[in-house]
């Protein structure tokens, strides 16, 4: 929901490593969807920055090649070398003003320059958060506030929040600065000092504004720290030890990004906004003999977090995380063997800061193969002679990365299973964003005036909600695809012959155009099918895979409130277009303080032809957060996901092959 | 669905052994809730015989002491021993009347012995389906069938399926003997000998209706074998071998059927109806220094499965499993390493034969500690020096039982988590039931006559429902509770003061009755909480526990039909009544050919009062299957499942204090 660094950027490694650039000189063995390198982001900054000497780095990601290309490059077969441009897209502030750069990396010049005029600001940079954030330390008006307060001022850490949309015609790039406190603790979001903002323009970078309308109590530090080194006892009883064992290593294999592991091939790239990206996912087919496609592109096109306190310090508190403040900006180096089991491998990815500097997130990304003790099918025959079970143990592979986006962390998961499902999980942690209130007891609080839970004395757990839109550019087995609403239908029997009065059978509704595809789930009588209407089994079913969500929640707000209009994916559970290289982001391109007119309900809105096209599923993962005590000071994991599951894609169960794993006696480990 | 046993019942080991009988002899060190041991089965034979020297038994269970007493004694204290009598309950049938026999084994002797008139039949007994399904194969009308069509009757095998109840005034005791073909495969389900039905009467142990109203090819067996063995190449590439490794050993200890580990304790029995019941379960708060109690009792009260075909041959097949089959009794012995992982400690259990001898299932529990690479709680801290990087692993406690009844297999699991949620999943894998068919292509087949999926030639998967009904009798902190309906609701903000139009809040509303407690979970913007409206957290807080549902499938049934009657919990995904220990079972106690005058439908008519008392959820987690090509010859897992999750149970989080394992370096493994 909202980001803040400090000035000591530890984890940002500037990359002058000859070493590295050596090995990263020659773009002949990359492949096409392979993120930028350290040297290549070296190179557009020199030529952007000789273009514009002032300006300032916003986004930095690879402008990929077309689909047609992509696809063609991929038929003729999948390891020869892409033939093609190398280009980078930037969106970079200069003289106040949002420039779009399409530079060639290869021909190593600027393509395109193009001021944006409409509605809307990039990405925030972490350096200008850092420096925003520091405006008021230095600002009498503040220093008088926390003085008045009796607080410390050598305690005090400020955070960026984006400010949202509410009508005004003409904007300025800023955004509010809210106020904590540490002494005593490191988990400053429990210690808020409520009634301060501060204003500040992000070009001038200045101080704009500054209000102090009330003094409330700050929340003590007592209990807020969450560190096992300032916990006292008495203690859990501490879990014996635990771990995983690969003696003959990974099953999986890691070429540069493509990820090949089991049945599965697919290629995994990170990008500073959306973070990863899973591409090229396709599986193999033991009968066909050959990989088929499942997956051309899927990942996080936004966050919506709004919250729920209407209140002059809150109301603008609606998020959208991913174009704010970047998912892959805000990833977070991944902790071995807690963040991920010891069998984990990492991989490290690469941003561009304020200047245009490479820096490096050291792990990234972690992927393991994860065995939690489930099946993956079985069956006992009691009936037959001889002790009859087959049981096949469900062996997974996760590609995991944390995002850190400010308070909140939210574990990402993309799973992929022998089966041919790809299961999505997203397991939200971290800390609440909280409210300091003179109140101690729930007795006190007027339900109208707290918004949230009294969590502890003097804090309330603010309500909010979070909604992940997932892109999902499905290819099953070719690009032309239609979606396939399965209705459930119960029918009423009228045939007198029959004792049953009543039986459901399956109403197959196909989306002619993006108004059919509009969804909300909420029955679980429909079924949601992205079929190739253009392929069917020997036995004449469609070949499809089935998107299974795992949440029911919607956005309760007025479709006519200014953030909803801004958040308008949350309007639906799915929603489906035809592919468009430009539709990226379900909530636009410049997302801070846009006026929502690039949102897919606007894109919708043209009610394109979508059957038998190349389409895009956008689905909606929905949380509601009404918080609990439980969630002070930290919060317990909450998960929720979908499962894209092979549906009449494969002729007959695809792991009905799949050997039982061989038994392996460990013997003479010692810890 | 539906169950067979064939006369080879190894796995029933009958316990003379003197060893057992003399380790069991003494009741001093039970604890009120153990399964009745094969030493008071014995017993409770003998006397049982006595008076009924040609009975039968159909279910034997604990007939538990009254919940005060088990309450008083734990309160004296929980290791102490518990002064009472010992009982068992058996529904046995004797003279063609279902008797209810109340034995109490202290005194050897019986209590009650009362013959029960109302509609329905107990449990079928795994001899008596084995006795019926062979019937067929001396039958000679049968055996001409099977001539004519070509069949080798020395492959034949039957399987024993219930009738349900479609309006009959009168029954008798029968079921419905369908047949399957072997000849090349043991995976006889996907080999329906269609058209034939055979009606045996139970009490009477004979033919007494056959039919045999069609010919229909029978499914091929190329392709329908399972094992291992039978696979020809390709094969997919084995995973590499992986295990989990516990060099000191788990973490939980198992004393007698009592549980502990972490902060969790609970008592785990067996029962031959419902299978596992996890009772008296608590969890220790560290700041209270003390257990609290969560749930009293739970366990699968019902599962109901309508299959979707009205044809003469499928429209009674509506099967309420654990009141006709027995999911205890349907249980299978687990198989170590494959639906147990390697650290899994396992344990049997006891039920009771046709002429009451007992029986063991070995290994129908495991039990084990679940690390799946998840993490428990985390946070990075970017705004503070120090890379500050707070993340707890999670480790939970997994018990497990598979029960396959006739074709499906289910794997329940309940898992307890050190955060205070217990989760439960019911994993859904083994074989369709389909239907034959003279079809070889979708195009062929007429929608309103095929009622399901094409999965392979000439084998349709019939579509059908999964409704499993949970009893949760939750006792949050004590046993007077209320349900909590807290609706997130949308305010329109009439404030001309806030830029924003809307917002949602929580409004709670306590169920005062049964009535207001039956709920449909379908928007997502409901949340079901159990209270303990008597206690409240230091900030005021009603201590809770909240029901997140995994599921929103409900049944499409018309509620006057015959088996939506019999299935009617199915209605509402919640029910909650005050608890009444002769209300067990949401299908009622006796549900072969129930009339469903004994659901939960019927006794929350009476609409009693529910607040601030000790009340009993009832949960039914739903599925609904059209089958898929994917599904055949085997289904690959489906999960769902349910989280009971504190919610303002404690203070603040429960795991803070969780210390991160210990780092274990491990060396000189081989393999």
């Amino acid at each position: 929901m909202h980001s803040m660094r400090s000035p000591n950027l530890s984890f940002i490694i500037l990359l002058f490593l000859s070493f590295h650039t050596s090995l990263l000189v020659s773009t002949h063995k990359l492949h096409p969807l392979d993120p930028l390198t350290p040297f290549e982001l070296n190179q557009l900054q020199t030529l952007v920055k000789k273009s514009h000497p002032n300006v300032t780095f916003h986004y930095v990601g690879l402008d990929e090649p077309d689909k047609h290309e992509i696809l063609s490059w991929m038929s003729r077969t999948r390891m020869s070398d892409f033939v093609g441009p190398r280009r980078a897209f930037v969106i970079a502030r200069a003289d106040s003003k949002s420039h779009e750069i399409v530079v060639d990396l290869s021909k190593k010049l600027i393509l395109s320059d193009k001021i944006y005029y409409g509605s809307g600001y990039p990405m925030l940079n972490i350096e200008e958060q850092t420096i925003a954030t520091e405006l008021p330390l230095q600002y009498a008006p503040f220093k008088a506030s926390i003085a008045k307060r009796g607080l410390k001022l050598s305690e005090i850490v400020c955070s960026a929040f984006t400010n949202g949309w509410y009508g005004a015609k003409h904007t300025k790039r800023v955004i509010t600065i809210l106020c904590y406190y540490l002494d005593g603790t490191i988990n400053f979001y429990m210690r808020p000092i409520e009634g301060i903002m501060v204003t500040v323009d992000l070009d001038e970078m200045r101080i704009v504004d500054y209000r102090d309308r009330q003094i409330v109590p700050v929340p003590k530090a007592d209990g807020t720290d969450y560190r096992e080194s300032e916990q006292n006892p008495p203690f859990d009883t501490r879990i014996k030890s635990m771990t995983i064992l690969q003696p003959d290593g990974p099953s999986f294999t890691i070429d540069g990004h493509r990820v090949r592991w089991a049945n599965w091939d697919f290629h995994l790239s990170f990008d500073m906004r959306v973070g990863p990206i899973i591409s090229l996912a396709s599986i193999y087919d033991h009968e066909l003999e050959k990989y088929r496609r499942v997956l051309y592109k899927g990942y996080i096109s936004e966050m919506f977090v709004p919250y729920q306190d209407i209140s002059e310090e809150w109301y603008y508190r609606t998020f959208l995380d991913a174009g704010e403040f970047g998912l892959g900006l805000s990833a977070m180096p991944l902790q071995p063997s807690t963040d991920c089991p010891k069998n984990a491998v990492f991989l490290d990815g690469y941003y561009t800061t304020r200047d245009g500097t490479p820096a490096k997130t050291s792990n990234v990304f972690c992927i393991f193969e994860r065995y939690a003790g489930d099946v993956m099918w079985r069956h006992s025959e009691p009936a037959l002679p001889g002790d009859v079970a087959e049981v096949r143990p469900d062996v997974t592979l996760v590609v995991r990365l944390v995002t850190t986006v400010g308070n909140y962390d939210y574990i990402i998961d993309w799973e992929f299973k022998q089966s041919g499902s790809i299961k999505v999980t997203a397991s939200l942690s971290g800390i609440l964003a909280v409210k300091a209130t003179p109140y101690t007891h729930k007795d006190q609080l007027k339900e109208e005036e707290s918004f949230g839970t009294l969590v502890a004395e003097n804090t309330i757990g603010t309500r909010h909600d979070h909604f992940l839109n997932f892109y999902l550019d499905l290819d099953i087995d070719g690009e032309a695809n239609s979606l396939t609403k399965s209705h459930l239908k119960t029918v009423r029997v009228s045939d007198d012959g029959s004792p049953r009065k009543s039986y459901w059978t399956v109403v197959e509704e196909v989306a002619k155009t993006e108004s059919d595809a509009k969804i909300r789930v909420n029955s679980g009588s429909t079924e949601i099918i992205v079929v190739n209407p253009n392929k069917k089994t020997k036995v004449g079913n469609s070949i499809g895979y089935r998107l299974i969500p795992g949440s029911v929640a919607g956005s309760l707000l007025w479709e006519d409130d200014y953030e909803q209009i801004r958040g308008a994916f949350s309007n639906y559970h799915v929603w489906v277009t035809p592919y468009n290289k430009s539709e990226k982001y379900a909530g636009g391109l410049y997302v801070d303080q846009s006026h929502g007119d690039d949102t897919i309900a606007k894109w919708t809105l043209r009610d394109r032809e979508i059957e038998n096209k190349d389409i895009v599923v956008w689905y909606t993962l929905g949380v509601h957060h009404a918080p609990i005590q439980e969630d002070f000071p930290i919060m317990p994991t909450l998960s929720s996901g979908f499962e894209l599951r092979p549906a009449n894609f494969f002729e007959y169960n695809p792991v009905l092959k799949v050997k039982t794993p061989k038994l392996v006696k460990w013997v003479n480990c010692s810890a």
